[in-house]
């Protein structure tokens, strides 16, 4: 009989023998051209469509069991592939083909007082580990900007889209092995079982990094047990701050589009500022509009006073100014200052996206001065913070850490980089 | 009565409370002028010298019970200080005030089709936890660097500088007062208890990112421990490889600079691989020369059969290849090709730098592409790895992990990026 720590052993061996067989991977595939790189992306782009049944066969089986378990509809459409999402795919791998290879890079370069040669250029990072959940297109994205950036990847995704993220894989490794690239390049992990995800966060040695990418639970969990370095991605407690010199119409625009563009996603607002001297005559029209658009508003004392008895206003708690509700709700507040607006920020902020409406310049310079985030907007939607937007042509996720990169992560955020010294036999004198 | 518990508790907050503070000192000091932070870095040179009485009694009383307790001379050499030592720190913060402001500097900065202008400049950290070892003048050189990049800093230095550390701490704190600074931008953590190291790196949200500098075992416990970001830094197991088309004088020249320049240091050499077509000829006088220099060298089996019964010769065993000697031994191994080479490195290397001597420009790309560490050195020495060679003007460690900053890292190395965003009212398209 096999117990339960037998099983827990054999997990963490299954585990760290995948990422053993990607480490030996990633030393195959470290030194390979722009060319041969990007012509594994366009071969994997043209199999992705070529083997769809199978992909929609899987999948159809993965969405069943979801229905079965009683999903939630907007769970399973992010759970449900289609020809038109494969096709989505594999157009992704080929403008990522398009970009530049970040590896060989040279950022520094100088030649030092005695000659040597000093340059510091960009090379993969080695085994990049993700966590995720939901969308099985993760699978594809991730593994591309992986393979694009030279690395190898180990997939953790959830048990949810086991079979999806199967079938890809399975695309995925056939085509690495088909174009001479070694097809451990790309390992799906187990995915039944949470200790998985320790065991993949604390192979220190064997994995170079580790990006969660999902919600707060997941992050948290990732962060707090991994020992492999991580990035920490995606949490956005995200504030429009409307100030006392706002231009009234631009407010509002901006407002419903951070708010409601797409309320699931980790650049939407959650929390609405308004200046008290702007409150009489915006908060009123922000509070109508809002809830033309559906949208719940959790309301402080002052902008209850001033929007009275409305249906779809509900009282602030305490909790709704740290609230990532990924939903149509909004928590709304008049605040006395500018510096109001920044303390709270401050105090309830997950350092993603942060906006100011306002026409003042030192306003604005104070605002983007001492609020602390990965992106500051002025008079510009929050929904904007996107790797793709940003002109960086993809993205792996969006990093609310300051260490390594902060914002948007693409192909230059999955490389690190080397010093490379030439020299005629210098040595370094006694002191 | 206060239990052990009780004690657990205090303990934990008293060091959550100093992150609190620096935390708030860390938002005034941020925004301070490159002008403001100079005059600061003067005031305290100035200042440490002209208080280097209560500086050195605190000092002799730590010299005092080192001593008392049997501590070894290089120990007790490396704790003291004395009028010249305090010179040397104040010089390292005139440096400083010499090197350009990190803080400000665009990094990145395009205007978007959409007319939205883009910035990604640099910005303090924030809160930089250090977790230091030994020599007192880490205190004030780390203080430094911190504050110049617009940080507060929590020193954890060892119980052993801990007078030592309090009088430095005391000017610093005391000219931070008196230039109008917050004094509390530089917190001395209590250091007689583990457990303050792991209260540190455990305050998540309260600080930004922790650097331990110190021994192998040291680095492991606040990596392993830290839920905040860390950067590992300095342990180094670094190789000297002559390859066959090395030159003899050069390799011996360097190979004598990598071991023998200072031993205790992390770019110190602690394996020399020897490609076995030039074996015959270097071997015996490499030895020879170690041997002089007083190098014990740990010997493979082909060494031991070209140097015969030697005195200052032993045998090496497995352990090794694995250790980071910091003292004056050397493993030596004769290796049969240069990809052996790079494999011995890939399974023994810490990371940090690795020297190939080569007079083949194939041996010198292969090698330079193949190994993975911070620093690769063609034809010289492993002694070059340091932020003052690199032209940094300063270091706060050497990084060996692959996220962040790898290698030397200095003034940009403490700071993040924060992307600003500047429109005039555009929002994101629904799709």
């Amino acid at each position: 009989m096999v117990g339960a720590s037998d099983d827990e052993h054999g997990l963490r061996e299954r585990v760290r023998s995948d990422a053993r067989r990607a480490r030996a991977a990633a030393t195959e595939l470290g030194p390979a051209t722009r060319d041969a790189k990007d012509a594994l992306l366009h071969a994997l782009a043209e199999a992705l469509p070529r083997r769809c049944d199978e992909i929609l066969a899987a999948n159809a089986a993965d969405v069943e069991s979801a229905r079965a378990a009683g999903a939630e509809a907007s769970m399973v459409d992010r759970l449900t592939l289609s020809e038109g999402r494969v096709a989505g795919m594999a157009e992704g791998l080929r403008a990522l083909a398009e970009l530049p290879d970040p590896v060989g890079e040279v950022v520094r370069g100088s030649v030092l007082g005695n000659g040597l040669r000093l340059q510091q250029v960009r090379v993969p990072l080695g085994v990049v580990g993700m966590v995720y959940e939901g969308r099985p297109n993760v699978t594809v994205d991730a593994a591309g900007l992986a393979l694009k950036a030279g690395n190898a990847v180990l997939l953790r995704g959830s048990a949810s889209t086991e079979r999806s993220n199967s079938a890809l894989v399975t695309v995925l490794t056939d085509v690495l092995r088909e174009q001479g690239f070694p097809e451990d390049a790309v390992r799906l992990l187990p995915c039944h079982d949470r200790e998985s995800v320790r065991h993949l966060v604390t192979a220190r040695g064997l994995v170079d990094v580790v990006i969660p990418r999902g919600g707060a639970g997941l992050i948290s969990a990732v962060v707090e047990q991994a020992t492999v370095p991580a990035i920490e991605t995606g949490v956005g407690n995200c504030h429009v701050y409307v100030d006392a010199a706002a231009d009234h119409d631009t407010a509002l625009r901006i407002l419903l589009n951070s708010k409601t563009r797409r309320t699931s996603v980790c650049n939407a607002a959650e929390t609405l500022l308004v200046h008290r001297d702007l409150a009489d005559s915006f908060v009123p029209e922000a509070v109508a509009e809002l809830r033309t658009a559906g949208v719940t508003v959790h309301a402080d004392e002052r902008v209850s006073r001033l929007v009275g008895d409305t249906e779809g206003v509900v009282p602030a708690s305490e909790e709704d100014w740290d609230t990532e509700y990924l939903s149509s709700d909004m928590a709304v507040a008049v605040v006395d200052s500018l510096g109001e607006a920044i303390e709270h920020i401050s105090a309830h902020g997950s350092g993603h996206t942060e906006a100011i409406v306002t026409e003042n310049l030192s306003a604005a310079q104070r605002f983007t001065a001492r609020v602390d985030a990965a992106a500051v907007m002025v008079n510009a939607s929050t929904a904007f913070t996107d790797g793709g937007e940003f002109g960086m042509g993809a993205e792996i996720g969006i990093s609310t850490q300051k260490l390594h990169a902060r914002g948007p992560m693409a192909l230059p955020e999955l490389t690190t980089t080397k010093w490379l010294v030439y020299g005629e036999g210098q040595v370094r004198p006694a002191n």
